[in-house]
């Protein structure tokens, strides 16, 4: 196969290419008046409903290593990751900007994945990809995306609305993508002699990283606290954003607060206790962390609790629920169908956040933070 | 003064000093219900209007070197070329999203010198940050930002509007910033003799950057044709994108198309062109050059239309009007006071594009590519 560096093809044959890609891809609703092309998109708005836009980067080297995650994950993830953001305020995503930072001898194949990734995950959930601007990179590759949606007034959720006596739950299960993670590393490390392996070698680690790409549908979780350790490279590769239960929660109004957990349970956990101004105790013991988690973990005598508590990248919902909202909660479980949602603690007085059931109580641990 | 790079100061922290001073220093108008701090910003849409959404990303090493750019210079830029994008659709810029990509060394004054020179533009063009991303880079500075505006139907500027018989026009004049960024190259050039100098000495460069930092307004531009060569650094590290002048034109439905000059005139007249599917003929003699850019190209043996046409930089408007609605025009070069409006030249049939009036007629050298 030939290789075709963007800088041989040149930038308006590449944008050329991208539009043409997404016209001709892409759910094109009438409501987009102006698509991909000109100098900016325009699009109808919702009647009587509000605008929720987040914007989320992934930068190779911080959060994706090519040696491992290939590139239709990667276009994958710029959009779950901002997705995950939209449903943890109760909208579903309804359009997308894309803004592509690139290498100049990355080859244009390696594009045509990325946007097989993205849209793909955009195909599942409705959104249509509306504009975006591409430019050279000196270094990393930095896929950023802007994601827009139109909710209610009365359905929006926020992470400040959470109340002492309020109980405290999460969607899915924990730890699976940072043990996906370190299994995709070990293969890298196995593979080249070079890269220090930090990481005692795992049992199950995959012998090589697909390349064949299927997206996660929220519908087919019935085995989230069942996941075995191969699948967790999966949960790693492909996060699936809780688009359903974000919006299923802020329809029903059960939630009194919400927020995804990019950055780990801990730091989402810290996050909603300080902008409701209130505290929380987190019970170790009712933490759901699937079966290969934890095999995993026995396996390499560490801890499934702490991985739970702060590994990045699961991005399931944290939220709050009013005792006398419990009612809502039921009917959100029953429209959600299989994924589970599991009680892990209560909101307390006070600001402190504490976590109990594992040992003695004690301060809850900050998440993982970009610039330490 | 002590320096405190991102990396001791810690992620949370640094969104935390943001946030604050985005409460504090911004407008937060009434249609803002959650602005930065929550998952995502929440808006209130403007009642039978249409939503205009550009993103448009800085990157450095590719748009800036910071040997010679400021960072405050960095801000506007990265907000000012979102804001001409919405110019050229005939949308007055509202909200805007800030996603950064930073390298950990930076020091945490740098941070506020860029949204020093971000929010200074902001408010001028009374534009709310809402909110944004911070992540960590590995190498180059990105900044990536997303504008949004509310447009009335009727009132959207597009690409694909000209038609054979149209006169075309652009604001302001052509090449000062491709000046300006010559001079300090060769500012920076002198300084360090290992930086091998390419250009002639100029006996107008700037002794030192500015870290001064003013906003351009609009309205202080009566000296368009008359600027000389010191101002044209200005003009480069602070362009000024021509917001009134975009609106007005979509207002009063004068412009049957429109586009910002950003990647310099012939690459919006070869884009406009071909979105309309037409040709045309541009009239070198017309083309508004500053005094002070003509003084320096002659005084450097070099071809100051060259310059015009294929310079970056320029965030002027190009656009097409009808002969039957000079009248509109009329009102508008009235209602936007001194900044100059040039007849450049006519909207032809056929798809050739071509420059007369220096020397034989030819095709039109295509601009910038990114990629190339």
């Amino acid at each position: 196969m030939t290789q075709l560096s963007l800088s041989s093809l040149g930038e308006r044959a590449l944008i050329r290419r991208i539009t043409s890609r997404l016209a001709t891809s892409l759910l094109t609703p009438p409501w987009v008046l102006v698509g991909p092309g000109d100098d900016a998109a325009v699009l109808e708005p919702e009647r009587g409903a509000l605008d929720v836009l987040t914007t989320d980067a992934v930068v190779e080297g911080i959060h994706f290593d090519r040696a491992f995650v290939p590139l239709d994950a990667v276009g994958h993830r710029a959009l779950a990751v901002n997705l995950s953001d939209l449903a943890a305020m109760g909208a579903r995503p309804r359009a997308a900007l894309l803004s592509l930072v690139l290498p100049e001898e990355l080859d244009v194949k390696e594009v045509d994945r990325l946007l097989d990734g993205l849209l793909a995950l955009a195909r599942v959930h409705g959104v249509s990809v509306i504009g975006g601007n591409i430019t050279r990179s000196p270094g990393p590759m930095v896929i950023d995306v802007t994601a827009i949606r139109s909710v209610r007034p009365r359905r929006v959720l926020l992470r400040s609305g959470a109340r002492p006596g309020d109980d405290v739950y999460v969607t899915g299960s924990l730890g699976a993508a940072a043990v996906g993670l370190r299994m995709l590393q070990q293969t890298v490390a196995l593979a080249s002699p070079t890269v220090k392996a930090e990481l005692p070698p795992s049992p199950s680690a995959p012998g090589s990283v697909e390349s064949g790409f299927q997206v996660g549908r929220e519908d087919r979780v019935a085995a989230d606290l069942a996941i075995g350790p191969h699948e967790c490279t999966a949960r790693y590769l492909r996060p699936i954003p809780r688009v359903r239960a974000g919006l299923l929660l802020g329809r029903n109004r059960a939630a009194s607060s919400c927020m995804d957990l990019s950055d780990g349970l801990a730091d989402a956990v810290l996050q909603v206790a300080e902008a409701s101004n209130v505290g929380m105790t987190i019970d170790a013991a009712l933490l759901p962390i699937a079966a290969g988690v934890r095999e995993w973990h026995a396996s390499h005598s560490a801890d499934a609790i702490d991985t739970a508590l702060s590994g990045g990248d699961d991005y399931e919902l944290l939220f709050t629920v009013r005792p006398s909202q419990r009612g809502r909660l039921r009917s959100v479980r029953r429209q959600l169908g299989e994924l589970p949602i599991t009680k892990i603690g209560v909101v307390t007085r006070g600001r402190s956040v504490r976590l109990s059931g594992d040992g003695p109580d004690r301060e809850l641990p900050a998440g993982y933070e970009h610039f330490r």
